[in-house]
Protein backbone atom coordinates (compact mmCIF):
# COMPACT_ATOMS: atom_id res chain seq x y z
CA UNK A 1 0.00 0.00 0.00
CA UNK A 2 1.48 3.49 -0.69
CA UNK A 3 0.57 5.98 1.94
CA UNK A 4 -2.34 7.81 2.08
CA UNK A 5 -3.35 11.47 2.34
CA UNK A 6 -6.97 10.70 2.77
CA UNK A 7 -8.20 10.33 6.17
CA UNK A 8 -9.76 10.38 8.45
CA UNK A 9 -12.14 7.37 8.24
CA UNK A 10 -15.60 7.91 8.28
CA UNK A 11 -18.94 5.84 9.12
CA UNK A 12 -22.20 6.45 7.00
CA UNK A 13 -25.03 5.43 9.52
CA UNK A 14 -26.77 3.88 6.69
CA UNK A 15 -24.37 0.81 7.00
CA UNK A 16 -25.52 0.08 10.03
CA UNK A 17 -29.16 0.82 9.57
CA UNK A 18 -31.32 -1.59 10.81
CA UNK A 19 -29.40 -2.34 14.17
CA UNK A 20 -28.47 1.03 15.17
CA UNK A 21 -29.77 4.59 15.46
CA UNK A 22 -27.75 7.55 15.64
CA UNK A 23 -26.38 7.54 19.38
CA UNK A 24 -25.46 4.14 18.98
CA UNK A 25 -23.36 4.70 15.51
CA UNK A 26 -21.84 7.99 17.55
CA UNK A 27 -21.12 5.58 20.55
CA UNK A 28 -19.90 3.34 18.40
CA UNK A 29 -17.54 5.40 16.54
CA UNK A 30 -15.63 6.27 19.61
CA UNK A 31 -15.38 2.43 20.83
CA UNK A 32 -13.60 1.54 17.53
CA UNK A 33 -11.41 4.50 17.31
CA UNK A 34 -13.48 5.71 13.89
CA UNK A 35 -13.02 8.99 14.12
CA UNK A 36 -15.55 10.19 11.51
CA UNK A 37 -19.50 9.63 10.57
CA UNK A 38 -21.95 10.68 8.45
CA UNK A 39 -25.70 10.47 8.96
CA UNK A 40 -28.59 9.99 6.87
CA UNK A 41 -31.30 12.62 8.00
CA UNK A 42 -33.75 9.69 9.14
CA UNK A 43 -31.64 8.81 12.06
CA UNK A 44 -30.42 12.50 12.91
CA UNK A 45 -34.59 13.60 12.81
CA UNK A 46 -35.02 10.94 14.98
CA UNK A 47 -32.40 11.60 17.82
CA UNK A 48 -32.88 15.59 17.51
CA UNK A 49 -30.64 17.30 15.58
CA UNK A 50 -29.09 19.48 18.69
CA UNK A 51 -28.88 16.20 20.81
CA UNK A 52 -26.85 15.04 17.87
CA UNK A 53 -25.26 17.49 17.15
CA UNK A 54 -23.78 18.18 20.51
CA UNK A 55 -23.10 14.07 20.90
CA UNK A 56 -21.00 14.26 18.19
CA UNK A 57 -18.69 17.31 19.19
CA UNK A 58 -18.28 15.77 22.41
CA UNK A 59 -17.25 12.46 20.65
CA UNK A 60 -14.76 14.69 18.94
CA UNK A 61 -16.42 13.02 15.40
CA UNK A 62 -15.82 14.40 12.18
CA UNK A 63 -19.04 15.03 10.31
CA UNK A 64 -17.85 13.69 6.41
CA UNK A 65 -21.39 14.48 5.47
CA UNK A 66 -25.20 14.75 5.44
CA UNK A 67 -27.19 12.01 3.55
CA UNK A 68 -29.06 13.35 1.38
CA UNK A 69 -30.65 16.55 -0.33
CA UNK A 70 -31.90 16.26 -3.54
CA UNK A 71 -34.87 14.24 -5.13
CA UNK A 72 -35.78 17.41 -7.40
CA UNK A 73 -38.11 16.16 -9.82
CA UNK A 74 -41.87 16.07 -9.54
CA UNK A 75 -44.93 16.57 -11.72
CA UNK A 76 -46.09 19.19 -9.99
CA UNK A 77 -45.22 22.42 -9.09
CA UNK A 78 -46.49 21.37 -5.52
CA UNK A 79 -44.07 18.57 -5.39
CA UNK A 80 -40.96 20.42 -6.74
CA UNK A 81 -41.75 23.58 -4.37
CA UNK A 82 -42.22 20.77 -1.37
CA UNK A 83 -38.55 19.74 -2.33
CA UNK A 84 -37.13 22.79 -2.23
CA UNK A 85 -38.69 23.10 1.25
CA UNK A 86 -37.62 19.90 2.38
CA UNK A 87 -33.81 21.02 0.88
CA UNK A 88 -33.93 24.16 2.77
CA UNK A 89 -34.56 22.12 6.19
CA UNK A 90 -31.81 19.52 5.01
CA UNK A 91 -28.85 22.82 4.76
CA UNK A 92 -30.31 23.33 8.18
CA UNK A 93 -29.71 19.85 9.74
CA UNK A 94 -25.95 20.00 7.86
CA UNK A 95 -25.34 23.19 8.95
CA UNK A 96 -26.06 21.94 12.79
CA UNK A 97 -23.44 18.93 12.65
CA UNK A 98 -20.93 20.42 10.93
CA UNK A 99 -21.46 18.53 7.76
CA UNK A 100 -18.54 18.70 5.56
CA UNK A 101 -21.12 18.90 2.87
CA UNK A 102 -24.63 18.05 2.12
CA UNK A 103 -24.81 14.90 -0.18
CA UNK A 104 -27.14 15.57 -3.20
CA UNK A 105 -29.02 12.85 -4.45
CA UNK A 106 -30.71 14.69 -7.48
CA UNK A 107 -33.65 12.09 -7.90
CA UNK A 108 -34.81 10.20 -10.85
CA UNK A 109 -37.89 10.63 -13.84
CA UNK A 110 -40.55 11.69 -12.02
CA UNK A 111 -43.62 8.75 -11.57
CA UNK A 112 -45.00 7.72 -15.27
CA UNK A 113 -42.29 10.56 -16.72
CA UNK A 114 -40.05 9.90 -19.90
CA UNK A 115 -39.04 13.10 -20.00
CA UNK A 116 -35.05 12.73 -19.05
CA UNK A 117 -34.19 16.36 -20.54
CA UNK A 118 -36.79 17.56 -18.31
CA UNK A 119 -36.07 15.74 -14.83
CA UNK A 120 -32.02 17.02 -16.04
CA UNK A 121 -33.79 20.60 -15.96
CA UNK A 122 -35.76 20.57 -12.84
CA UNK A 123 -32.25 19.47 -11.07
CA UNK A 124 -30.36 21.68 -12.31
CA UNK A 125 -33.68 24.53 -11.14
CA UNK A 126 -33.78 22.55 -7.97
CA UNK A 127 -29.95 23.15 -7.27
CA UNK A 128 -30.13 26.71 -8.59
CA UNK A 129 -32.86 27.49 -6.09
CA UNK A 130 -31.31 26.26 -2.82
CA UNK A 131 -27.69 27.88 -3.68
CA UNK A 132 -27.89 31.05 -2.05
CA UNK A 133 -29.32 29.15 0.81
CA UNK A 134 -26.89 26.78 1.30
CA UNK A 135 -24.47 29.34 0.93
CA UNK A 136 -25.71 31.60 3.41
CA UNK A 137 -25.49 28.25 6.10
CA UNK A 138 -21.77 28.00 4.66
CA UNK A 139 -22.91 24.26 3.56
CA UNK A 140 -21.47 22.87 0.71
CA UNK A 141 -23.48 21.04 -1.64
CA UNK A 142 -21.74 17.94 -2.86
CA UNK A 143 -23.30 16.85 -6.04
CA UNK A 144 -23.43 12.70 -5.77
CA UNK A 145 -23.64 11.01 -9.27
CA UNK A 146 -25.46 7.81 -9.01
CA UNK A 147 -24.60 4.53 -10.87
CA UNK A 148 -26.80 4.73 -14.19
CA UNK A 149 -28.56 1.51 -12.87
CA UNK A 150 -30.21 3.83 -10.51
CA UNK A 151 -31.24 6.86 -13.27
CA UNK A 152 -34.97 6.18 -13.48
CA UNK A 153 -35.78 6.29 -9.88
CA UNK A 154 -33.42 7.75 -7.84
CA UNK A 155 -30.81 9.95 -9.78
CA UNK A 156 -30.91 11.33 -13.44
CA UNK A 157 -27.21 12.66 -12.35
CA UNK A 158 -25.34 9.83 -13.46
CA UNK A 159 -21.35 11.00 -14.14
CA UNK A 160 -19.09 12.64 -12.51
CA UNK A 161 -18.49 14.79 -15.79
CA UNK A 162 -22.72 15.77 -15.65
CA UNK A 163 -22.30 16.88 -12.05
CA UNK A 164 -19.10 19.28 -12.94
CA UNK A 165 -20.83 20.74 -15.87
CA UNK A 166 -23.27 21.50 -13.02
CA UNK A 167 -21.06 22.81 -11.02
CA UNK A 168 -19.41 25.11 -13.85
CA UNK A 169 -22.96 26.21 -14.37
CA UNK A 170 -23.86 26.76 -10.59
CA UNK A 171 -20.59 28.29 -9.45
CA UNK A 172 -19.21 28.52 -5.95
CA UNK A 173 -21.07 26.33 -2.95
CA UNK A 174 -21.16 23.51 -5.21
CA UNK A 175 -18.96 20.57 -4.89
CA UNK A 176 -19.44 16.49 -5.55
CA UNK A 177 -19.20 13.46 -3.90
CA UNK A 178 -17.29 10.41 -5.32
CA UNK A 179 -18.79 7.56 -4.42
CA UNK A 180 -16.53 4.50 -6.19
CA UNK A 181 -19.39 1.88 -6.27
CA UNK A 182 -21.25 4.62 -8.59
CA UNK A 183 -18.25 5.95 -10.79
CA UNK A 184 -15.56 3.19 -11.16
CA UNK A 185 -16.99 1.58 -14.61
CA UNK A 186 -16.59 5.15 -16.01
CA UNK A 187 -13.82 5.66 -18.78
CA UNK A 188 -13.27 9.04 -18.24
CA UNK A 189 -13.16 8.92 -14.51
CA UNK A 190 -9.23 10.04 -14.14
CA UNK A 191 -9.91 12.77 -16.71
CA UNK A 192 -12.75 14.19 -14.33
CA UNK A 193 -11.36 13.17 -10.96
CA UNK A 194 -8.35 15.93 -12.23
CA UNK A 195 -11.43 18.21 -13.36
CA UNK A 196 -13.37 18.00 -9.99
CA UNK A 197 -9.70 19.32 -8.41
CA UNK A 198 -10.56 21.34 -5.10
CA UNK A 199 -14.69 20.55 -5.55
CA UNK A 200 -14.69 17.21 -4.30
CA UNK A 201 -16.21 17.47 -1.34
CA UNK A 202 -16.77 13.58 -0.30
CA UNK A 203 -15.45 10.34 -1.06
CA UNK A 204 -16.99 7.18 -0.11
CA UNK A 205 -15.66 3.71 -0.50
CA UNK A 206 -17.42 0.30 -0.64
CA UNK A 207 -17.18 -2.50 -3.56
CA UNK A 208 -18.94 -3.91 -6.82
CA UNK A 209 -20.11 -7.26 -6.35
CA UNK A 210 -20.17 -9.86 -9.28
CA UNK A 211 -22.60 -10.85 -8.96
CA UNK A 212 -24.73 -7.90 -8.14
CA UNK A 213 -27.90 -9.31 -7.33
CA UNK A 214 -29.85 -5.59 -6.50
CA UNK A 215 -29.62 -2.51 -8.47
CA UNK A 216 -29.33 -0.54 -4.89
CA UNK A 217 -29.07 -2.86 -1.68
CA UNK A 218 -26.48 -5.46 -2.84
CA UNK A 219 -23.46 -3.18 -1.99
CA UNK A 220 -20.01 -5.04 -0.73
CA UNK A 221 -17.70 -4.30 1.92
CA UNK A 222 -14.26 -3.06 0.52
CA UNK A 223 -11.77 -5.85 -0.75
CA UNK A 224 -15.03 -8.28 -1.74
CA UNK A 225 -16.10 -6.77 -4.92
CA UNK A 226 -13.84 -5.34 -8.32
CA UNK A 227 -12.98 -2.08 -7.52
CA UNK A 228 -9.43 -0.95 -7.77
CA UNK A 229 -10.02 0.98 -4.80
CA UNK A 230 -6.51 2.72 -4.58
CA UNK A 231 -6.92 3.68 -7.59
CA UNK A 232 -9.91 6.15 -7.46
CA UNK A 233 -8.63 6.82 -4.14
CA UNK A 234 -4.73 8.16 -5.61
CA UNK A 235 -7.07 10.15 -8.30
CA UNK A 236 -8.50 11.76 -5.41
CA UNK A 237 -5.53 12.27 -3.54
CA UNK A 238 -3.73 13.50 -6.93
CA UNK A 239 -7.11 16.51 -7.00
CA UNK A 240 -5.55 17.61 -3.94
CA UNK A 241 -8.47 15.79 -1.75
CA UNK A 242 -7.54 15.89 1.77
CA UNK A 243 -11.07 15.09 3.40
CA UNK A 244 -12.25 11.74 4.54
CA UNK A 245 -12.74 8.30 3.16
CA UNK A 246 -16.35 7.48 4.00
CA UNK A 247 -17.41 3.47 4.25
CA UNK A 248 -21.08 3.89 2.88
CA UNK A 249 -22.54 0.30 2.47
CA UNK A 250 -26.21 -0.35 1.22
CA UNK A 251 -26.14 -4.28 1.67
CA UNK A 252 -28.77 -6.37 2.80
CA UNK A 253 -25.96 -8.73 3.74
CA UNK A 254 -24.18 -6.69 6.35
CA UNK A 255 -27.23 -4.98 7.85
CA UNK A 256 -28.06 -8.49 9.05
CA UNK A 257 -24.50 -8.57 10.76
CA UNK A 258 -23.96 -7.42 13.87
CA UNK A 259 -22.17 -3.88 13.60
CA UNK A 260 -19.75 -4.19 15.68
CA UNK A 261 -18.31 -6.93 13.96
CA UNK A 262 -19.23 -4.85 10.85
CA UNK A 263 -17.09 -1.59 12.38
CA UNK A 264 -13.93 -3.73 12.87
CA UNK A 265 -14.62 -4.97 9.26
CA UNK A 266 -14.52 -1.69 8.18
CA UNK A 267 -11.23 -1.00 10.01
CA UNK A 268 -9.52 -3.74 8.63
CA UNK A 269 -10.56 -3.39 5.21
CA UNK A 270 -9.90 0.12 5.10
CA UNK A 271 -6.32 -0.77 6.85
CA UNK A 272 -5.79 -3.33 4.39
CA UNK A 273 -8.23 -2.84 1.49
CA UNK A 274 -8.67 1.21 0.60
CA UNK B 1 -45.36 9.71 -34.10
CA UNK B 2 -43.25 10.93 -36.82
CA UNK B 3 -42.25 9.52 -39.98
CA UNK B 4 -39.89 7.08 -39.51
CA UNK B 5 -37.01 6.90 -41.61
CA UNK B 6 -34.86 3.89 -39.80
CA UNK B 7 -36.63 0.44 -40.68
CA UNK B 8 -36.98 -2.54 -40.99
CA UNK B 9 -38.05 -4.25 -38.00
CA UNK B 10 -36.09 -7.36 -36.93
CA UNK B 11 -35.79 -10.11 -34.63
CA UNK B 12 -33.08 -10.91 -32.45
CA UNK B 13 -33.59 -14.35 -31.80
CA UNK B 14 -32.50 -14.26 -28.08
CA UNK B 15 -35.93 -12.67 -27.40
CA UNK B 16 -37.65 -16.03 -27.86
CA UNK B 17 -34.66 -18.07 -27.56
CA UNK B 18 -36.07 -20.19 -24.60
CA UNK B 19 -38.51 -22.08 -27.58
CA UNK B 20 -37.74 -21.28 -30.55
CA UNK B 21 -34.62 -22.18 -32.97
CA UNK B 22 -33.18 -20.45 -35.55
CA UNK B 23 -35.38 -22.47 -38.04
CA UNK B 24 -38.69 -21.63 -35.83
CA UNK B 25 -37.19 -17.60 -36.15
CA UNK B 26 -37.27 -17.81 -39.79
CA UNK B 27 -40.12 -19.33 -40.07
CA UNK B 28 -41.91 -17.03 -37.65
CA UNK B 29 -40.47 -13.68 -38.84
CA UNK B 30 -41.77 -15.17 -42.32
CA UNK B 31 -45.45 -15.42 -40.81
CA UNK B 32 -46.08 -11.94 -39.15
CA UNK B 33 -44.42 -10.00 -41.60
CA UNK B 34 -41.03 -9.15 -39.77
CA UNK B 35 -38.82 -8.77 -42.24
CA UNK B 36 -35.50 -8.59 -40.52
CA UNK B 37 -33.73 -10.80 -38.03
CA UNK B 38 -30.34 -11.22 -36.28
CA UNK B 39 -29.07 -14.23 -34.88
CA UNK B 40 -27.11 -15.41 -32.00
CA UNK B 41 -24.38 -17.72 -32.91
CA UNK B 42 -25.31 -20.50 -30.52
CA UNK B 43 -29.04 -20.80 -32.61
CA UNK B 44 -26.79 -20.20 -36.08
CA UNK B 45 -24.33 -22.76 -34.86
CA UNK B 46 -27.56 -25.63 -34.12
CA UNK B 47 -28.99 -25.19 -37.06
CA UNK B 48 -25.91 -25.26 -39.11
CA UNK B 49 -24.61 -21.72 -40.93
CA UNK B 50 -24.88 -22.88 -44.53
CA UNK B 51 -28.46 -24.07 -44.27
CA UNK B 52 -29.45 -20.95 -42.08
CA UNK B 53 -27.94 -18.79 -44.58
CA UNK B 54 -29.93 -20.47 -47.50
CA UNK B 55 -33.31 -20.06 -45.27
CA UNK B 56 -33.01 -16.52 -44.29
CA UNK B 57 -32.16 -15.68 -48.16
CA UNK B 58 -34.87 -17.79 -49.34
CA UNK B 59 -37.38 -16.06 -46.98
CA UNK B 60 -36.12 -12.94 -48.06
CA UNK B 61 -35.31 -11.84 -44.42
CA UNK B 62 -32.29 -8.60 -44.23
CA UNK B 63 -29.95 -9.51 -41.25
CA UNK B 64 -29.35 -6.47 -39.07
CA UNK B 65 -26.55 -8.21 -36.94
CA UNK B 66 -25.25 -11.46 -35.37
CA UNK B 67 -24.63 -11.95 -32.19
CA UNK B 68 -21.94 -11.83 -31.15
CA UNK B 69 -18.14 -11.29 -31.18
CA UNK B 70 -15.98 -9.53 -28.30
CA UNK B 71 -15.36 -11.41 -24.76
CA UNK B 72 -11.35 -10.26 -25.31
CA UNK B 73 -10.22 -9.86 -21.53
CA UNK B 74 -8.89 -13.00 -19.96
CA UNK B 75 -6.24 -13.82 -17.52
CA UNK B 76 -3.44 -15.45 -20.01
CA UNK B 77 -2.19 -15.11 -23.48
CA UNK B 78 -3.77 -19.13 -24.35
CA UNK B 79 -6.99 -17.27 -23.89
CA UNK B 80 -6.81 -14.24 -25.20
CA UNK B 81 -5.34 -15.89 -27.82
CA UNK B 82 -8.46 -18.27 -28.49
CA UNK B 83 -10.78 -15.31 -28.19
CA UNK B 84 -9.26 -14.14 -31.55
CA UNK B 85 -9.62 -17.53 -32.89
CA UNK B 86 -13.48 -17.55 -32.19
CA UNK B 87 -13.71 -14.19 -33.25
CA UNK B 88 -12.67 -15.03 -36.81
CA UNK B 89 -15.14 -17.70 -36.69
CA UNK B 90 -17.64 -15.29 -36.04
CA UNK B 91 -16.52 -13.09 -38.85
CA UNK B 92 -16.90 -15.81 -40.77
CA UNK B 93 -20.39 -16.86 -39.61
CA UNK B 94 -21.41 -13.19 -39.91
CA UNK B 95 -20.13 -12.95 -43.82
CA UNK B 96 -22.08 -16.41 -44.63
CA UNK B 97 -25.27 -14.75 -43.67
CA UNK B 98 -24.87 -11.36 -44.74
CA UNK B 99 -25.00 -9.77 -41.14
CA UNK B 100 -25.16 -5.69 -41.85
CA UNK B 101 -22.41 -6.35 -38.48
CA UNK B 102 -21.04 -8.98 -36.14
CA UNK B 103 -22.04 -7.41 -32.64
CA UNK B 104 -19.36 -6.98 -30.33
CA UNK B 105 -20.10 -7.36 -26.63
CA UNK B 106 -16.43 -7.14 -25.99
CA UNK B 107 -15.90 -8.44 -22.42
CA UNK B 108 -15.79 -7.42 -18.67
CA UNK B 109 -12.41 -7.86 -16.30
CA UNK B 110 -11.27 -11.54 -16.68
CA UNK B 111 -12.19 -13.45 -13.04
CA UNK B 112 -10.77 -12.12 -9.91
CA UNK B 113 -9.07 -9.37 -11.78
CA UNK B 114 -9.62 -5.71 -10.50
CA UNK B 115 -7.84 -4.26 -13.64
CA UNK B 116 -9.92 -2.13 -15.61
CA UNK B 117 -7.18 -0.24 -17.65
CA UNK B 118 -5.69 -4.09 -18.57
CA UNK B 119 -9.26 -5.60 -19.56
CA UNK B 120 -9.67 -1.92 -21.60
CA UNK B 121 -6.07 -2.62 -23.30
CA UNK B 122 -7.26 -6.13 -24.31
CA UNK B 123 -10.41 -5.28 -25.93
CA UNK B 124 -8.74 -2.96 -27.90
CA UNK B 125 -6.12 -5.21 -28.84
CA UNK B 126 -8.58 -7.90 -30.12
CA UNK B 127 -10.10 -5.92 -31.87
CA UNK B 128 -6.89 -4.47 -33.75
CA UNK B 129 -5.74 -7.97 -34.03
CA UNK B 130 -9.13 -9.27 -35.63
CA UNK B 131 -9.79 -6.02 -37.91
CA UNK B 132 -7.71 -7.03 -40.83
CA UNK B 133 -9.83 -10.21 -40.81
CA UNK B 134 -13.06 -8.60 -40.71
CA UNK B 135 -12.45 -6.05 -43.58
CA UNK B 136 -11.21 -8.50 -45.74
CA UNK B 137 -14.87 -10.34 -45.43
CA UNK B 138 -16.45 -6.95 -45.59
CA UNK B 139 -17.55 -7.34 -42.63
CA UNK B 140 -18.28 -4.56 -39.98
CA UNK B 141 -17.53 -4.61 -36.15
CA UNK B 142 -20.21 -2.88 -34.52
CA UNK B 143 -19.15 -2.51 -31.13
CA UNK B 144 -21.89 -2.72 -28.52
CA UNK B 145 -21.26 -0.10 -25.87
CA UNK B 146 -23.17 -2.17 -22.76
CA UNK B 147 -24.78 -0.90 -19.52
CA UNK B 148 -22.50 0.01 -16.73
CA UNK B 149 -23.81 -2.27 -14.49
CA UNK B 150 -22.57 -5.07 -17.02
CA UNK B 151 -19.12 -3.79 -16.47
CA UNK B 152 -17.50 -6.33 -14.19
CA UNK B 153 -18.33 -9.63 -16.04
CA UNK B 154 -19.88 -8.29 -19.47
CA UNK B 155 -18.25 -5.53 -21.08
CA UNK B 156 -15.54 -2.89 -20.13
CA UNK B 157 -17.08 -1.12 -22.90
CA UNK B 158 -19.35 0.78 -21.30
CA UNK B 159 -20.56 4.43 -22.95
CA UNK B 160 -20.91 5.33 -26.92
CA UNK B 161 -18.06 8.03 -26.74
CA UNK B 162 -15.92 5.46 -25.63
CA UNK B 163 -16.49 3.01 -28.52
CA UNK B 164 -16.32 5.70 -30.87
CA UNK B 165 -13.11 6.68 -29.53
CA UNK B 166 -12.31 2.79 -30.36
CA UNK B 167 -13.70 3.66 -34.19
CA UNK B 168 -11.77 6.41 -34.27
CA UNK B 169 -8.18 4.88 -33.25
CA UNK B 170 -8.86 1.96 -35.02
CA UNK B 171 -10.27 3.01 -38.45
CA UNK B 172 -12.12 1.81 -41.08
CA UNK B 173 -14.53 -1.55 -40.45
CA UNK B 174 -15.22 -0.38 -37.24
CA UNK B 175 -18.96 0.70 -36.32
CA UNK B 176 -20.90 0.93 -33.30
CA UNK B 177 -24.32 -1.27 -32.43
CA UNK B 178 -26.71 0.97 -30.15
CA UNK B 179 -28.78 -0.68 -27.33
CA UNK B 180 -31.55 2.11 -25.98
CA UNK B 181 -31.04 -0.10 -23.19
CA UNK B 182 -27.92 0.48 -22.55
CA UNK B 183 -27.23 4.44 -23.29
CA UNK B 184 -30.59 5.79 -22.23
CA UNK B 185 -28.92 7.34 -19.58
CA UNK B 186 -26.02 8.97 -20.76
CA UNK B 187 -25.91 12.85 -20.46
CA UNK B 188 -23.55 12.92 -23.62
CA UNK B 189 -26.09 10.67 -25.87
CA UNK B 190 -27.20 13.48 -28.28
CA UNK B 191 -23.99 14.50 -29.02
CA UNK B 192 -21.90 11.21 -29.29
CA UNK B 193 -24.88 10.31 -31.33
CA UNK B 194 -24.59 12.79 -34.37
CA UNK B 195 -20.62 11.91 -33.78
CA UNK B 196 -21.34 8.64 -34.76
CA UNK B 197 -23.17 9.53 -38.09
CA UNK B 198 -22.53 7.04 -40.51
CA UNK B 199 -20.72 4.74 -38.27
CA UNK B 200 -24.09 3.17 -36.59
CA UNK B 201 -24.13 -0.26 -38.16
CA UNK B 202 -27.17 -1.35 -35.40
CA UNK B 203 -30.17 0.26 -33.57
CA UNK B 204 -31.63 -2.21 -30.76
CA UNK B 205 -34.99 -1.72 -28.84
CA UNK B 206 -35.87 -2.75 -25.54
CA UNK B 207 -37.32 -1.05 -22.62
CA UNK B 208 -36.44 0.22 -18.85
CA UNK B 209 -38.56 -1.38 -16.35
CA UNK B 210 -39.27 -0.06 -13.01
CA UNK B 211 -38.40 -1.79 -11.04
CA UNK B 212 -35.60 -3.31 -12.78
CA UNK B 213 -34.97 -6.69 -10.61
CA UNK B 214 -32.22 -8.51 -12.73
CA UNK B 215 -28.91 -6.54 -14.48
CA UNK B 216 -29.25 -8.72 -17.29
CA UNK B 217 -32.41 -10.78 -17.75
CA UNK B 218 -34.97 -7.95 -16.53
CA UNK B 219 -35.17 -6.00 -19.20
CA UNK B 220 -38.55 -4.93 -20.75
CA UNK B 221 -40.82 -4.71 -23.98
CA UNK B 222 -40.54 -1.43 -25.61
CA UNK B 223 -43.73 1.05 -23.85
CA UNK B 224 -43.04 -1.01 -20.85
CA UNK B 225 -40.54 1.26 -19.29
CA UNK B 226 -38.85 4.60 -19.35
CA UNK B 227 -37.40 4.81 -22.13
CA UNK B 228 -38.27 7.79 -24.78
CA UNK B 229 -37.60 5.36 -27.72
CA UNK B 230 -38.46 7.91 -30.10
CA UNK B 231 -36.16 10.38 -28.97
CA UNK B 232 -33.09 7.59 -29.07
CA UNK B 233 -34.48 6.82 -32.53
CA UNK B 234 -34.74 10.28 -34.19
CA UNK B 235 -31.05 10.74 -32.63
CA UNK B 236 -30.41 8.13 -35.09
CA UNK B 237 -31.90 9.39 -37.95
CA UNK B 238 -30.45 12.61 -37.49
CA UNK B 239 -26.85 10.99 -37.74
CA UNK B 240 -28.21 9.46 -41.09
CA UNK B 241 -28.86 5.88 -39.72
CA UNK B 242 -31.33 3.99 -41.92
CA UNK B 243 -30.77 0.14 -40.91
CA UNK B 244 -33.28 -2.09 -39.01
CA UNK B 245 -34.88 -1.32 -35.65
CA UNK B 246 -33.89 -4.53 -34.08
CA UNK B 247 -36.22 -5.98 -31.09
CA UNK B 248 -33.36 -7.78 -28.88
CA UNK B 249 -35.15 -8.59 -25.91
CA UNK B 250 -33.16 -10.24 -22.76
CA UNK B 251 -36.68 -11.36 -20.40
CA UNK B 252 -37.15 -14.26 -17.93
CA UNK B 253 -40.62 -13.26 -18.19
CA UNK B 254 -41.05 -13.01 -22.17
CA UNK B 255 -39.20 -15.56 -22.52
CA UNK B 256 -42.36 -17.48 -20.90
CA UNK B 257 -44.61 -16.23 -23.17
CA UNK B 258 -45.48 -18.09 -26.78
CA UNK B 259 -43.04 -16.81 -29.09
CA UNK B 260 -46.28 -16.13 -31.66
CA UNK B 261 -47.70 -13.66 -28.72
CA UNK B 262 -43.97 -12.22 -28.67
CA UNK B 263 -43.86 -11.30 -32.09
CA UNK B 264 -47.08 -10.04 -32.30
CA UNK B 265 -46.35 -7.59 -29.33
CA UNK B 266 -43.52 -6.62 -30.81
CA UNK B 267 -45.24 -5.42 -34.54
CA UNK B 268 -47.71 -3.72 -32.02
CA UNK B 269 -44.88 -2.04 -30.09
CA UNK B 270 -43.37 -0.81 -33.02
CA UNK B 271 -45.74 0.99 -34.48
CA UNK B 272 -47.24 2.70 -31.83
CA UNK B 273 -44.40 2.97 -29.39
CA UNK B 274 -40.71 3.00 -31.80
Amino acid sequence: MTARAIGPLSLNTVTVKERWGLAECIEGCARHGIPGISPWRDVLQAMGVERAARQIRDAGLHVSGLCRGGMFPANDAAGRRAAIADNRRAIDEAQAIGAACLVMVCGGLPPGSRDLPGARAMVRDGLAEILPYARDAGVVLGLEPLHPGTCADRSVLSTLGQALDLCDALGPGMGVAVDVYHVWWDPDLDRQMARAGSRIAGFHVCDWLVPTTDLVFDRGMMGDGVIDIPAVRAMAEAAGYRGALECELLSRRWWGEDPDRVLETIKERHATVC
